[in-house]
């Protein structure tokens, strides 16, 4: 049995990053940018006018000819005279030979003849040409996580596929003879099984849909060519259930049967003790206690940062934040707690009921509270780690 | 023009929730429950052991002969005599006949012949019928929104499907004949358009996939028939560009001219002052600037709650916390600011580069800081509200 502590680092030193694949830009929000990015253009690729109005050459005249019109798109390459202005609109390309713009409200117009009230400096509201960024530059750094601002800013740059790390598959493998689907009619002795749809749903949170649930009875032989195939097709395999003290040795028999290290089993925590966490080659492998709570505060603990680090994220783990505790909390089982919890920008509220069985409270908590297993008492209102889900 | 506290108003007023539908609970991550929903059954569904151990009858008697096994799944009906005791495990059905279950830790077992060694009281370790949730009892209260957890919870009661409120299909119209896709070649005076990816990015961070791209180039008429089929047949219209003062009228007309009613044009902001928000029935229009970043920051304080409105969810707004900002800031515009900003736990920092053009800033940015309109100077490490993305 190990500390938390321990087991996180044990995880993070274990996952490895998926390899790296080049994608749609498009399709690239949540996925981890595996290289940095260059821009292929100057932007703006051209003068731009930076305000609806005229452009004109700045030579101390405040008259002018207005002998064209430039819309944002048009392209004009005509020959404009010193005394000649331009009819020009914000985002329009700035003909060659003007080199200042004046925003309409500084004007009058008269038939064509434009006369200027408020002369702006030379050069005033025409952006110049790489302003933004100029070729060559460097658009976004490796390791950032692509946001929609990110796909905006790629695609303004005219850029559609960028080199990411692939997400993990992930097997997701249900075992225990006492379950059956929801939907069906419930035999006596028997429960719905839920983990595989939870865990799936908890998957998708990190942009993670290329999953695949397997059941089995508890049978060696099946388990054994289940996860035999699940390690051969999936980079993660979630096993739930099957690993508490009373049939531990089964699920691990077949784990170790098919070469799965054992990294740990077993964590000083509750809920979750009974967690095994293993390796063989690339591909990871979690036990996780089949009380539905146990197992989604798992997932959320130890599973999530594994999956980020093979994604490619820097920051994996759960963020920490302190918040003042809203009760007095004795903690005598020498064991790390993790408490479901609502907090919010003071204070954070230990929610009733934190049975391992029950996902009621977790369907309303927004974070997990966590006491170290050396820390026996809490008072109300000192502050305590809260590990939000967002 | 109006300020931004009323735009938001008249926003929250005008977003109407959207029909309900009943879906699978599989299918629900993210939705919002339109229905409070009762449990189908008891859960545990029967009398259920929590631990591994042994099963009796309470009497004073402490050797039994153990005279069969309950695994998780088994249905024992067979009669127990009180000298008897059954080998059961954690989740496994009680028989009917026996009452108590002690740990195996405090027994000891010889052939057949249980001994125990620490006697627990009577109904230990026995999880009664119901005791996590009766039949007929409150799963989860309407207007919740479903995580992961509650996916898991429903499913545990057997419950697969739900009512749901729908999310809203959205249309994208981009105007601007300065525009081409990224990945063809620019002509001169050309631009690469962006904002449509990135706001179909944006929108599916809230789980809307139903979205689709219509790009014009700027006619009325075209306008004016692109935007009649998207009022028709999607329930919410984005336009991108074509609404800034230089050729708003254009885009205006052909809404007005689809009998679309303008609730607000202008806000008394920067960036984004040029935004337009319409409605036509139950359809809403928002006409959002072209320039990317403004674009997005009207999309996260605008568009987001009035989807979030129709998805169902009573917190619509982006949440507002306090944050120490790093800087002195002057606001002499007397408009309300959004800055792009990064924060943490303690303090907010102004990032470089507020142009309303460029995304570089928004792709490392992780919230908006809001300077109020009536507010002149920010002091640094003076509070002042942040509004996170997520």
């Amino acid at each position: 049995m190990i500390q938390v502590a321990d087991a996180l680092k044990i995880i993070a030193e274990n996952s490895c990053k998926m390899p790296i694949s080049k994608i749609k830009v498009s399709k690239s929000l949540g996925f981890v940018l595996a290289e940095a990015v260059y821009s292929p253009i100057n932007m703006p690729p051209f003068r731009q006018s930076a305000m609806d109005g005229y452009a004109f050459t700045h030579s101390g005249l405040n008259q002018f000819e207005v002998v064209k019109t430039a819309q944002a798109g048009d392209f004009l390459d005509e020959k404009i005279e010193e005394n000649q202005a331009v009819r020009i609109f914000t985002g329009a390309f700035v003909p060659d030979d003007v080199d200042t713009v004046v925003m309409q409200e500084y004007t009058r117009i008269t038939d064509n003849l434009l006369q200027i009230d408020k002369m702006p400096v030379a050069y005033a509201n025409v952006r110049a040409k790489g302003e933004q960024i100029k070729k060559g530059e460097l658009v976004l750094d490796a390791n950032i996580v692509i946001t929609a601002a990110a796909i905006g800013y790629l695609s303004s740059l005219g850029i559609t596929k960028i080199k990411v790390y692939e997400k993990p598959k992930v097997a997701i493998l249900v075992t225990g003879n006492e379950l059956v689907s929801a939907g069906k009619k419930l035999p006596k002795g028997k429960i719905y099984e839920s983990n595989s749809v939870m865990l799936e749903a908890a998957l998708k949170t990190i942009g993670i849909k290329k999953t695949a649930v397997f059941k089995v009875k508890d049978s060696l032989k099946k388990t054994k060519i289940v996860i035999e195939s699940c390690l051969e097709n999936y980079d993660v395999l979630l096993v739930s259930g099957g690993i508490s003290v009373g049939d531990y040795d089964y699920v691990r028999e077949a784990l170790l049967k098919n070469s799965v290290t054992e990294l740990f089993y077993k964590i000083n925590q509750k809920p979750g003790k009974p967690l095994f966490f293993g390796r063989k080659e690339n591909k990871i492998v979690f036990a996780l206690p089949g009380n539905p709570a146990s197992s989604l505060t798992c997932f959320y603990v130890y599973a999530l940062p594994a999956l980020k680090k093979m994604m490619g994220f820097e920051a994996i783990h759960l963020q920490e934040i302190k918040r003042k505790i809203n009760t007095d909390f004795s903690n005598t089982s020498g064991k790390t707690l993790f408490l479901k919890a609502l907090y919010d920008e003071e204070k954070v509220t230990v929610l009733e009921s934190q049975s391992s069985a029950m996902l009621n409270t977790f369907s309303i908590a927004n974070g997990l509270i966590v006491i170290p297993h050396d820390i026996a008492h809490v008072k109300a209102n000192e502050k305590v780690v809260v590990l939000p889900f967002n």
